[in-house]
């Protein structure tokens, strides 16, 4: 028999014992389960929420993971605790918009959302070690969702990610939607085909033009390419895009021919 | 059959292969455990000790789980290796004073102490690979504590945590005992009840009034609330407390009325 | 039956979700697989690269552990894949020098090496997920490693550390070869027996004159010792042997008598 899986998302980063604690209180309850760690760092001046990344990664986990989203500066207030099941995934997270990559995604209809009603004994600032763990475990265990709540209404988000027109030559924004560790500036644009070569992308001051099919292949000037997940990229070889362009998050972009 | 729950705790950081080597020895001997990471990166000007972020942590594991605790300056000298059984949960950890709150930690009697023998191949520079590991698998594999080493006398720490005076109007002295990763101010005094909220805080130059339940209803000024472990803490919504205020690690603060 | 074992090595930091994604996707093919993290953050101002790294950790983990190791800037080039058998364990790394060390390592004949065919489906910049993690899920699996792609020539590197001679008094050249995360200065000479406790180590302007068995025994003044892995060693008791002696990563350094 497989071991549940559970993965973790937090901003509690990885010089204090909150991290531990969840993990104390799932596998308390849930002695079979296997916990992954997704992120606990989240810098919010350098790099998007763990919102962006939690879509960019939820796609390559097996059938049946359970989500533990808690980046929660709300805890202890009237916020809503989402229990949400999509695709055969299972998300528990603040309703504070933690969600609205996994909301947007194409899915489709079969959507599930509990709102999640917090045990008598929780503490009002923990609720990762006293809420979510439990929930994830009560998952885990292969019990039901809707005894964790009430059922609420099914989210579908706005898409967040822009195609370029296949006829006009621009001008057409767009925005940085992550700079990743090597300093990759991720853009919210998909990289439709061979047809997305022929646009140049502003930057600033700086405009890029040459696109490439790999990181390896680019050269000490910014280039274009299509990252991992089918966005548009913006990288420098042996070097940080994000750095030599001086792009922030959320920066505006220009794509034009 | 569950796994056995090895849980680490070192000074060991991220960035060196210390700890994967005290993993790869785990597990050369002790096949099915199952190893959680509870903290490695230690910065003693920033955060207190391990001691107090274990103590945090350790009760919300299952029973039987097998703490392995190297913050240990001392490798190689004459400082004792401890072996404590306490509160169905084991602990590994040099005797220097980093199991000073789990020996504080009200639990009566039922303690047991073995100072552990390392093996004649031991280096002298690495003990949390050549002895720690190797204890924590042995444990592990369900074989007795004894065989680990003598048995020495039981340990009782004093009293960490203050509470403040029924009657009387202060002022009592108390102390900053941890900084966490969102600049939360934890004292150590035990936020006892409704009572508490008619105490003022002095930390430094300035004074905490505002007593709230979660660090989501506080203001933009620094407030009191009662932290997830039972401790007074201090907070500033979306801010960070400890830059608010100046404070430090181990700064006295000022109870009143 | 025990679980099969993914050390993970990468320098996707712990800030992005290129980590969590190669973890879902072995955990997707390969359910019972355990994945345990080697190190994720990779300074090349600050440590030695993970080359060295690997090679210090690797022999302690149970035979038959896959590492996995993705410190590839030419992803998407024609640099190859390796699949390296070698001493019961499995390497799977970039041809681009990250497993010198273990090429170097004594180990005699037995080893094997084929080049990994990446998949039709593969990214073009995210082999780590594409070809990598699903290599080590198929070699977890049970299934064998000729299928994954051509057989090369094994590889032999040259020998990485010095010894000093037997004779004579020197100077000997030798190098610095990783700081760790203490600021302990590695370097590339074997501690070779009692007779080495005659040889000064000059770094810099300072000279090691010192030499003492445990970092505990050591004083404020840098002194010599015998690493956990066999390498002659400087510390400082309570400090950073680096920065009191200027020392960087590659220097040179003279031992004479």
């Amino acid at each position: 028999m497989k071991s549940p899986l559970i993965a973790l998302l937090s901003d509690f980063g990885t010089k204090d014992s909150y991290v531990a604690s969840m993990k104390g209180v799932i596998l308390s309850k849930s002695p079979r389960a296997t916990i992954i760690d997704v992120l606990h760092e989240v810098n919010p001046n350098e790099v998007t929420g763990p919102d962006f990344l939690l879509w960019r990664s939820y796609r390559f986990f097996p059938p049946g993971t359970i989500f533990v989203c808690v980046v929660d500066p709300g805890v202890g207030t009237s916020r809503a605790i989402l229990c949400v099941r999509r695709e055969s995934f299972y998300f528990l997270a603040p309703d504070n918009g933690l969600l609205k990559y996994v909301f947007a995604a194409p899915g489709g209809p079969g959507q599930r959302v509990i709102e999640v009603r917090p045990g008598k004994k929780a503490s009002a600032t923990f609720h990762g070690r006293d809420v979510f763990a439990p929930a994830a475990a009560h998952l885990a265990n292969g019990r039901k969702m809707s005894e964790l709540g009430e059922r609420v209404l099914p989210r579908f988000g706005k898409e967040h990610f822009a195609r370029i027109p296949s006829a006009g030559r621009g001008p057409v924004s767009c925005e940085v939607i992550h700079i990743d560790h090597f300093g990759n500036i991720v853009t919210n644009v998909r990289y439709s085909g061979e047809n997305f070569r022929r646009w140049k992308i502003r930057v600033g001051r700086g405009v890029v033009k040459r696109h490439v099919r790999t990181y390896g292949e680019g050269g000490q000037e910014p280039f274009a390419l299509e990252g991992s997940t089918g966005l548009a990229e913006i990288s420098v070889k042996e070097g940080n895009a994000a750095e030599c362009l001086k792009a922030r998050l959320h920066q505006e972009l220009i794509l034009f021919r």
